[in-house]
């Protein structure tokens, strides 16, 4: 495999004041040196638990001979599941299978593949109506086992799938969750169904590459091994004391340099379709690794960039003008592939006059073209921005690809000094949720919830 | 219709200093009264041309026709373009369609729909296999006619489509264009295909409401009357010089308000899936119409807020973290339905213990929780955010929501004093890519920008 990594455009000599002068790299290279070996020292005591995920050739074995099966005897695969346990098998399986699967004619082994992370009750009913829960694998997750929106979608489903299989229920359903508590797990016991555990020590975003992700995207036919190796090299890539190669930390190092010169945007932006997924599983880590209030000695820093997803080329029509004109408050992350999938040849016929130039060129080119002209303009407006490069979309690319990004994660959290691993900030919000939907012993607060609610009639609007 | 705005938590009284005190609310409502009066007359003056869409009867009627014609004899429909000819038909058919519409069996007149809006060649081929072009009616859409992707898309397709149909290809296209010019209007009139215009003074992403967005909308099997009475019905809203009932001029005012306030990011967070190609089309009408280097009177401003797509109640596992306890740089909005079209109600059965609060309930009252108690997080941390309320999604109310954001964005360029209606900032990268493809007379910027964009061994990782 070849990762390559162009940072050039982040420095100043390439962005003026808006980008990092090289000494300045060079210094705080030196200064967070001592990082990589911390990490690795603590990584053998058993914390960072997640780099170790890519090494469970037994657990591997097993969501492969599962997963295979139920993507053999079922004509739709299900995943339910919330932010962590869903984006990650999301980006693996968008990067890995056909752009429009679902409307493929069937083989053995290849389901139509669903993903269902939302409770708006017309997405569920609609998709009950296209993949009918008899002919249907479902795979439940979540990590706590009681995440409220996994358990009401479950709840729908269960009533569903009972009535339509009133025998073999049990065998449409696997349940990855603790392995030890929560309802989810209970359940599985007390049921007999199948179950996986979700590792202990392992946060949803860090968990695509264990049964999380593995499980379903073995249903879904992607050699999941593969997937694993990808990540193994890159390990080997963020274990590397010498700089010259770690990707990972360079990523950290940029981002966190470029965040004090205030850049605090982060772009994600695929010059490839089948990498939407892992944007916007890279939005969630990000987003919820680095956000926080609190740094490790307790003070208030509010920490975090703002990931934002883009797709080139299609956003070049849509949010380039901003980049280039609007606030300089970005640092923009390019990916590339060497090498698409397939190769489409515009004719010559047709192309003529001004367009004349399209004539028997490829779309990649025209595709590699528009990536070049747009780093170019941002260059020049002195917007700071790096290319990664990744020989194609593959089990292998994809599974390297989120490696990387969650070594870079941890990198960053440590030179920002916060903790990566929690989400102190979702609490708040769910249990007022949960309150407001009469939870037992919630009582006052859904008083309180209610009072603070209640139609302020000056400040609102109707038409 | 009733679209409600709540504007109470953008205020100081609730958020604190990060909100606008009333009084300066009320001062700037006072101090930008004229524009609304501006607005009308320049609209009378004949510019603002987006404004009077709505009221295109004859248009509408031909759209129609044309589109429900088609409709009934493909299979497929496929809309190629790119940016703002086509997040506005997507916005409309993803809030009036069937979730999983392309994988429902077929009726007359519901033909599956495609939108090709980039040029991977994964994609483009794939979407090839799938959709046939013996089977498919493609709608080619570019303003100038000369859209690079756009034309690349349709040479491609167009020597499949004569090779699949080699006396009746002409019957598969429609092309709408430039009236007069542009290589697809000279297209169109030498092979004599069926053309529509995009109406001359409305730049991209004002045109969903004209042939650009209605046709394919028509085609698709949406009534697009009704998606421009409920434009229509907006267009009041926002002529109204009052300002209780003027949901877009408020809008406007909070976002240029909260600018200054140094929230730089504007998070569009519908709790609705049928809502999420709005966000989209909102992503780039709020991105190219405000992000301007230069305002009026050619000062250098750099204005524009980072539009940012979210997703309730899913982001909440993913972005929530992070607008509760990161930097406090953002305004969110929310939208919200009164009513969602199916009731899915969670039984009782399996809901017991610490999750028995959700038995007896529907998807949807979790779902409306699930937004208040976030709003009550952010809001308790002082995090500013309004929230929009429609009656359900609906040919009507989406036509009144693109309504309502065009008119906001035409008032906050307005006090920003920028123009929304450019995009100068997109040039550069167009022309750079095109001389790297090779256009005629751009030999010498060529070798400029491939000397720019050789690799800087200094400054790249491998691995």
């Amino acid at each position: 495999m070849l990762v390559r990594l162009q940072f050039q455009n982040v420095l100043a000599a390439n962005v003026g004041a808006h980008g990092i002068p090289l000494e300045e790299l060079v210094a705080a290279r030196e200064e967070h040196a001592s990082i990589l070996e911390d990490v690795h020292l603590e990584r053998r005591a058993g914390k960072h638990a997640f780099l170790d995920l890519p090494y469970q050739a037994e657990g591997a074995k097993e969501w492969a001979q599962f997963g295979s099966g139920v993507g053999r005897r079922y004509k739709n695969i299900v995943v339910i599941g919330m932010g962590g346990s869903s984006l990650g098998f999301a980006a693996i399986h968008r990067a890995c299978s056909h752009p429009f699967a679902n409307l493929k004619s069937r083989r053995a082994g290849s389901p139509r593949v669903f993903v269902l992370d939302n409770i708006d009750p017309d997405t569920v009913s609609a998709l009950l109506e296209v993949a009918k829960p008899r002919d249907t694998f479902f795979n439940v997750i979540s990590k706590s086992g009681s995440t409220p929106e996994t358990a009401a979608n479950f709840f729908v489903i269960l009533e569903k799938l009972r009535k339509a299989r009133p025998d073999t229920w049990r065998e449409h359903l696997a349940i990855t969750t603790d392995p030890d508590k929560g309802p989810l797990r209970s359940f599985a016991s007390r049921e007999g169904i199948a179950s996986f555990p979700v590792p202990p020590g392992v946060s949803g975003r860090f968990s695509a590459l264990s049964a999380v992700g593995m499980l379903p995207a073995a249903a879904a036919g992607i050699p999941i091994d593969e997937v694993l190796e990808g990540a193994r090299e890159m390990d080997v890539a963020s274990l590397q004391s010498g700089f010259d190669t770690n990707i990972p930390f360079q990523i950290a190092l940029i981002h966190t340099l470029l965040a004090r010169r205030h850049k605090s945007i982060a772009v994600m932006m695929p010059y490839s379709d089948g990498l939407s997924g892992f944007s916007l599983w890279f939005r969630q880590l990000w987003a919820e690794s680095l956000g926080k209030r609190l740094d490790l000695s307790r003070k208030e820093v509010h920490a975090g960039q703002t990931p934002v997803v883009a797709a080139g080329a299609a956003d070049q029509h849509s949010q380039i003008q901003l980049y280039v004109e609007g606030p300089n408050d970005k640092v923009i992350g390019f990916l590339a592939l060497e090498k698409h999938r397939k190769r489409v040849r515009i004719p010559s016929d047709d192309a003529s006059g001004e367009l004349g130039y399209l004539g028997g060129t490829g779309l990649d080119r025209v595709l590699r073209a528009e990536r070049e002209g747009t780093q170019v303009a941002l260059t020049r407006a002195n917007r700071p921005n790096y290319t990664i490069t990744i020989p194609t979309t593959s089990p292998k690319t994809i599974g390297a690809l989120l490696y990387l990004f969650e070594a870079a994660v941890v990198y960053a959290g440590r030179m920002l000094g916060i903790n990566p691993y929690d989400q102190p900030g979702v609490e708040a919000g769910k249990k007022a949720a949960a309150a407001l939907l009469g939870q037992e012993g919630t009582e006052d607060e859904k008083k309180a919830l209610r009072a603070f609610l209640r139609p302020d009639k000056a400040h609102t609007l109707e038409w």
